[in-house]
């Protein structure tokens, strides 16, 4: 396993982290400024703003875009809302290839409303992905499918488990000609007593496009919004990474906190000083 | 599938339903007056009882014990504590088959305080229903491991998968001498792409020894407390209850909802009633 300390530059920050209150181009800054070697921006903070122009600051401040976030969901009530839904995630992973980012992260969508079919919403996902990796390998930026929590099954994802997703990629990419990934996150796979096998096979064809970390709280307030600082719980964030290292993964380490009532309400500079110094200690 | 209308001799009620607000004596009244055809109590409902009286009671009322809530957490800080946990679940095991139980309901538990090591907890999992097996054999009860929603897995169920749980068995009972089988929960289950798969697989044992029946609801404002009857939330519970009953269940549906903030505040007979209808129109 990589020893990150003095490595900051192995280590990423995803905006979540940060609360999207600030603009872009602040953020980039305070990161970088901060000694991280990545960034993973949402589209929410490139509303209304040119993408070429925010590429460009990222770049001149020397970070890596680790990622871009994230798809919109693409089980759908109709088949034209479900194309839709394609169009749109294309759009974004055309902004994806401006910015440069490794991959477009794929938050696959739960299940539309008045739906009880979780297959369908499956094959719906799989449909819309196989619908744009052709484009994703042209445009050189690999689609990162990122099985959430169970817990969100219902309302943001069907994709649950790393199995389940590498699945999906096995189905759509037999021979493993790039371009379809996955993205490992702490907080949705520490339960599975399957992650160290599933680790394993995605080795083979070195699937990890990004690896997240933050922390399970004990207790959880909320599922969404109450996620911890590496550390505050009980993922055994180390244990995971030496596997994602062991599968082949030399990309950053993206510090990912969706935390309301806490990190939130912090100033960035705070919250991006305690990211720095729990990946060197805790993860 | 079987025909649940005008069977409720086929469906019986979990306490929890309930909310443990009334003594197990009038409950079991309720439920028999109802014309259900089995109950789940809790050791809640027994405290300070007498189990053999209790038990001539349901069996006076006609009804069946589907099964015999549930055991304390295996996982444990100490070995002493440890083993102290399994001599607290023989004794439950004990008044299982004082009951009649079909089953004795065994919840895993989650993480001992200051652990991250859910491995650790696995065996320490494996090693207490072992030491229960024999005993359970012997006085004719099934140990029914109920692997709960990946998000207990810190706090409260270290089990979190079908797949998990058919694993233990086939390391703890090869050869399927019995003794030990699952509990298949909906509202635990209910997000699992492998579901099927495993159902299949548990049909080569007959490792289904009780089947429960709730909702989950969209949202869910607490994953403990907030759980749906059968029909206000999203999960295809006909689906997985042919899949159930294809892997060879002939035992009875059991209500368990858990509702602190609807069906708790409810009178006994009124939610009865509505579990008996929605078995029939939904399940």
């Amino acid at each position: 396993m990589r020893e990150l300390a003095g490595r900051l530059d192995l280590c990423a920050i995803n905006t979540a982290t940060l609360g999207h209150r600030e603009a872009i181009g602040t953020v980039v800054e305070a990161v970088a400024r901060r000694g991280f070697g990545g960034i993973a921006p949402w589209r929410r903070d490139l509303e209304g703003q040119d993408v070429a122009a925010v590429a460009r600051r990222i770049r001149d401040a020397g970070l890596t875009v680790t990622g871009y976030c994230r798809s919109s969901a693409f089980p759908a009530a109709t088949p034209e809302a479900a194309r839709a839904a394609v169009e749109d995630n294309r759009r974004a992973l055309r902004d994806a290839a401006t910015l440069g980012a490794r991959c477009f992260v794929l938050v696959a969508g739960g299940l539309p409303p008045g739906s009880r079919d979780l297959a369908a919403a499956r094959r719906q996902l799989q449909d819309g992905v196989g619908a744009l990796l052709e484009e994703a390998r042209q445009l050189g930026v690999t689609l990162a499918l990122e099985p959430l929590h169970p817990v969100y099954a219902a309302e943001r994802s069907c994709l649950c488990t790393l199995g389940e997703a590498l699945d999906l990629c096995d189905t759509l990419d037999p021979e493993a000609q790039g371009g379809l990934g996955i993205a490992a996150d702490v907080y949705h796979l520490w339960w599975d007593a399957a992650l160290p096998r599933e680790l394993q096979r995605a080795a083979r064809h070195c699937r990890i496009a990004a690896f997240h970390v933050c922390d399970w709280l004990v207790p959880t307030r909320d599922v969404l919004l109450d996620r911890g600082m590496m550390g505050d719980g009980v993922i055994d964030i180390p244990g995971i990474r030496a596997a994602v290292e062991a599968a082949g993964y030399d990309g950053l380490v993206e510090v990912e906190i969706f935390s309301a009532g806490n990190w939130w309400q912090r100033a960035t500079d705070e919250t991006l000083s305690v990211c720095a110094e729990r990946l060197v200690r805790v993860c």
